[in-house]
């Protein structure tokens, strides 16, 4: 077959955009559902404490309750979770953090549930909180999980690193600290669901993982998988929080014992409360260069707040230890990264998996390293950034698609420029400029386990072709992206692919929408499944045409001979002449990225199939006297292997460096205290800096059409760059996110005092 | 992953053959249903005529008798047939040969179906009858059908051959026939059916294509696809007489009307009346060549009679033509060959598709180039055989797996030897010994038309493996080869493969069993899906054994680390993991051969994707004053490309031989003359020679582990070595097949006197 690129690079409106704006897009809430039940949940107001006795017994008295169940009810097992089950649908026992479900009320409507909460009675036993990691690792500390406080250990070992530091002409040792950080969705988690005709359990739910939904369902409910359905509903965000099970368990659950419809939808204030954050780091880097720039030795220690339950922690921690590195070539490493249990709220999966906080790290110390060694910022990264050949922290050779350096020089123009005259254009009092730049590297999918997706593609009789996926779209464009490759393949309109998206009724399990993966694999198995439909029809097209197949094309939705455009015969006279002759017309794509896992003892092995790179100058201006600090311009460079759609590539910058931006200067959720939006800023329009989006195409061998992903390196860069510019603008160095003004206000005090924020 | 070969080129039992041997299998005839009725044909005892009336009044009323049904009652399109669509299922209007189906009997047992047929009463007005397709082609002949008696000419030129001729230092001119051939099964045509619960009219029958079946029951009931299901029955035997439509048609006419379970089983009578012979040819080779032995040129005119209806006719005569070169690299050529209409039986494929009878002309050519020129048969054919690089007549260059040479080379040390040693041994008269040579080659699959198969391996949660194929084995072993494809690829016992064969309700369209082509096709198409479920099952264990996919081995029914063969894990415990984790595991294959359709002018074009070659030696001993000929010993090497079950493949050999031997010898249906087997001689035990089957492999890179087909090429160079191993006993040649006795005394009594038999 002739290949002829029509559909990618190519920037299409993202699919449901329209209606979105048009309001016509139904969320979990907006699902009509008539006499839907109302489900809420009665939480734990202790951080950890033994439950001496539940009583709901007054609750289920109250007018319009129609039942009150708790960890009894569950016919299957009450345990969950994402890689370690620890975590219960509802508390039993004791409880581990303030948040945690203990009951859940099915009610006619709000204000019966609402009563029915407040007459819940249970009685508990205080135990001693933990809220510091260091705590909890502590010998004879109180164990939240039988199986003790620590939850998972990554150690990351090559060559010699303590001697490699000895012999160092400049050694950097600097602590970082990194908050819990709210995903601040716009959408807080909900859910619906309905006993279908034939007694399924249709549930619909706001989700980046409905196959995994599925799975946790009916592991709870002890019913077969057939049984249950889970539809993703239209998702107002998720970010790496709606990876987890929220509404899905307690929508089965009451579907279960009631039969009848039900609607769970959790206030802004329980999203705060009871969904997973971003791991706070407790982070450790002792870096040591030689005088020509080179990096020689990492030493890292990396402490991870995973809060009561597991969640993702075990796989944030390993990614951070992985990533401890940055985009730079160290021959000597020691790193190890600890994840734990505390009292605090469940830390789990959050856009960048555990890399932003690590990459405030090394690239703080990059910059230090540049300071003492006189070195320019570009330049020391230039000097360490991996490049084809180089091998990785954990051995890994990179042959292609490294492109560290191109968006190093993608922004050198505009840091040239920035340095040269932004920067010495005198200012009035007591404001400062700022350069600042920051790096990344980003594994796309999971660390060294396997990470598939699968996807189904088929065309029937008249033609019409369906892609049936089961990567959910929370708005990041994945269904926009795949229907482009399954337009492309096919040689149609991406508007002529119908989509059936995130149904397990109807999609085959595609992994969840997380780790930056659904281009790169579920991009190549719809990539596949679309192939082995178009070569069924253009062997078909080979015995209308009487063309051999090597001089075909798929081009606007016929196959034509590529020697003369009106020897041509339409997809459908195709689909039809196939499906009469029973060829089959609806074929799956796999696709399994290549890793190993990291070896126990030395973490060497190969993590991931591929990587992103990126590089973001941050230009800031410092007002010395209140501490504020206003970004002026982000230029953020990303290869992304090859930008399918690149408005969708460019959006997903935008949206990281808006989120990147939060995560230097204002983001910060304190347990306990954080409540809801008054407590918790995040960047308004008004923050928004200039933004120039720069995309860098080095194309991944094994992506689909050369692409890897973009969604959660769009932000990871975003805050070293920031926080590099406020040091470059200070003098003064914060170590601690986020740089709020009365941390800034401290570096200024601080000045010239070593006085560490 | 690391690749093992364990159950490529092994020999493993054929599947099913003890149950066959035991008589376990169930034919169609042996199928429980209770109460069926007897179904049965009441038959056109004209060869042409226009059918004035037809009285089944009469035949209703007979006791016993449920219905009796004619063209009227077909409710879909009565109008049938492999490529051209030119049969009645029961004749209306006018009947075109002996034999042809009119009506329908429906009843409680033989008895009464005998006498219903008796009591039917049709009166006919007699058309004229061709016989000789030469006749047919007359200017101002009777029409058979209404768009001519010509059904298809295939044409290819290339070069210049009348001027190639006139240079030629040695050009023979010669008229070969061949007879009608009866496929000789040993099961006459028969099938079952009953309509399931649900509706579904489910028809068992002994054929060669279920899938082709459906679409055309489906046809003629007017019936969706889906409301039919056809399940191949244990077969007794094809040779490609059971690609037709048999008995299909007519039981799911019955099914349809009577809804109640029904039978029909051809005597053997009615198979040799009613169903395909091989094609009768009228082949007429004008070679030259130049001194040194090279062929020059070729002009050809080939006359094939298809009978009636075309059934298989434009494809066998199309076969015919690009095979007429033989195995031989001509520059210059003009063959021409026609398909025509006559009232004789129907001519469909049989076993070698056209080429048994081009092979017979073009290996006498070569013997008598041979001759003319001083060389030894042996030698001419080396200086003209087909080699990689060659360009064949076609145009097509011959890449790779162009084994024709090795042929040569393997049956020569067995030709020297009997030239040098068993030719020279005196024998007392009358008795003469003659040592032939016959080559061909056959292209697999369909003539430059689209020729796919699918089919899909799945394995359950429990880890058993199923293949589903739509391919008919009808005893030469395709199931035997697909399982030992599929156990291949997932590192398992051919035994551990659960077989879901030619049922279409379950299997996909794998194409008919038919042209050599299931190793070939299906096995590439069962070989990609088995791939793509070992794929999913070793990316599982990348995950368990914590070893990178590349040092991953299927092993003994585990993934097995190749550095460490303690370290493994079982596929069932994979299967179970990967169905938990809702990994797809029911793997579609397909495969299409890369071929062009021929340009309708000059015949150019790639008509396959590989060809088999082959090459016999024979030695015979002929008793002149009876012109008995007996076959003492044939050396049969084959260029299979990879021998997936070489005793499948020596079995195929062997049978093929017996099949060539009785084409050579004794076989010859004649139209209103030959009724059964009482006067039709085939080889029995004892006329069977020593066979020395030699197994050349070639690979072909496109093969599933380099595997072309044998099926067909068993059989075609028989013949041809045993007519030129007469010739070369008696110094005199016999042109027309079968050698039977009266024309070897023929050909003694004309012995110098230029008689041509």
């Amino acid at each position: 077959m002739v290949q002829l690129i029509k559909q990618i690079s190519k920037t299409i409106p993202k699919i449901g955009a329209v209606d979105l704006a048009r309001g016509c897009r139904l969320f979990s809430e907006d699902i009509p559902l008539d006499g839907a039940l109302t489900l809420q949940l009665f939480r734990s107001r202790k951080a950890h404490a033994r439950i001496l006795s539940l009583d709901v017994e007054k609750a289920r008295k109250v007018n319009g309750v129609v039942g009150i169940l708790t960890a009894k009810d569950i016919p299957g097992k009450n345990l969950f979770g994402l890689i370690n089950k620890d975590q219960p649908l509802l508390a039993h026992e004791k409880v581990r953090f303030v948040g945690e479900a203990i009951a859940l009320v099915a009610a006619a409507d709000k204000e019966a549930a609402q009563k029915a909460l407040e007459a819940i009675e249970v009685a508990y036993e205080d135990l001693p909180t933990l809220i510091d990691p260091e705590d909890s690792l502590k010998e004879g500390a109180p164990l939240i999980h039988a199986k003790g406080n620590l939850l998972s250990r990554r150690v990351i070992r090559k060559g010699n690193a303590a001697e490699a530091l000895s012999g160092c002409d400049v050694v950097i040792k600097k602590t970082y600290r990194t908050p819990h950080v709210e995903h601040s969705y716009l959408e807080p988690d909900a859910g619906a669901g309905f006993v279908d005709q034939d007694g399924t359990l249709v549930i619909y739910a706001s989700t980046q993982n409905p196959h995994y939904d599925l799975k946790e369902v009916s592991e709870i409910l002890g019913l077969e998988e057939e049984r249950i359905r889970i539809i993703q509903a239209a998702t107002g965000g998720g970010f790496g929080s709606k990876l987890d099970l929220t509404v899905q368990g307690y929508i089965g659950l009451a579907l279960y014992h009631f039969q009848r419809p039900v609607r769970l939808a959790f206030s802004r204030e329980e999203a705060f409360l009871a969904t997973p954050k971003r791991h706070p780091m407790n982070i450790e880097f002792e870096t040591g260069a030689s005088k020509d720039g080179k990096i020689q030795a990492l030493r890292a220690r990396i402490i991870c707040d995973t809060g009561a339950y597991a969640s993702y922690g075990l796989a944030v921690t390993a990614r951070a230890a992985v990533h401890a590195t940055g985009p730079y070539a160290i021959e000597n490493l020691e790193v190890e990264s600890l994840c734990v249990y505390t009292n605090n709220p469940i830390a789990g999966a959050m856009r960048g998996f555990g890399v932003p906080q690590v990459a405030f790290a090394h690239e703080s110390q990059i910059d230090l390293l540049a300071q003492e060694l006189g070195l320019d910022p570009m330049e020391i990264r230039r000097i360490n950034a991996l490049r084809p050949g180089s091998k990785t922290g954990t051995g890994q050779e990179l042959a292609a698609s490294v492109g560290m350096i191109k968006t190093l020089e993608a922004i050198e123009p505009y840091y040239r420029q920035a340095k040269a005259q932004w920067k010495t254009e005198t200012i009035p009092e007591p404001l400062r400029r700022g350069i600042g730049i920051g790096s990344m590297w980003y594994g796309i999918g999971n660390t060294g386990v396997q990470n598939p997706s699968s996807a189904r593609v088929e065309i029937d009789a008249q033609g019409k072709v369906t892609l049936f996926s089961g990567a959910a779209d929370v708005g990041q464009g994945s269904s926009t992206v795949l229907a482009q490759i399954t337009a492309e393949v096919l040689g149609i309109e991406p508007s002529e692919v119908s989509l059936v998206i995130a149904d397990t009724k109807w999609t085959t399990n595609a992994g969840a929408t997380s780790a930056s993966r659904q281009t790169y694999i579920s991009g190549n198995a719809v990539k596949e499944a679309a192939g082995k439909l178009a070569d069924v029809l253009v062997t078909e097209a080979v015995d209308v045409l009487k063309t051999p197949k090597s001089l075909l094309v798929l081009e606007d939705g016929f196959v034509v001979d590529s020697r003369h455009s009106d020897k041509r015969v339409a997809l459908s006279k195709l689909a039809k002449r196939a499906h009469d002759r029973g060829r089959p017309l609806s074929w799956q794509g796999y696709f399994d990225p290549e890793t190993t896992p990291l070896d126990s003892a030395s973490g060497q092995g190969i993590p991931y199939a591929t990587y992103a790179f990126a590089s973001h100058l941050a230009l800031v201006t410092v007002d010395t006297s209140t501490g504020e600090v206003t970004v002026n311009r982000i230029v953020a460079a990303h290869d992304v292997g090859k930008a399918i759609n690149p408005q969708n590539v460019e959006g997903q910058i935008q949206g990281g460096v808006g989120m990147g931006l939060g995560f230097a200067l204002m983001e910060e959720f304190i347990p306990g205290k954080t409540v809801s939006m008054g407590d918790y800023h995040i960047p308004t329009s008004l923050d928004m800096p200039e933004i120039i989006p720069l995309i860098v195409e080095d194309q991944e061998p094994t992506g689909p059409y050369g692409a890897k992903g973009v969604g959660e390196p769009a932000l990871i860069p975003t805050a070293p760059a920031i926080l590099n510019a406020i040091a470059d603008a200070l003098g003064e160095r914060i170590f601690r996110l986020p740089a709020h003004p009365e941390r800034v206000r401290g570096a200024v005090r601080g000045r010239g005092k070593g006085h560490e924020c």
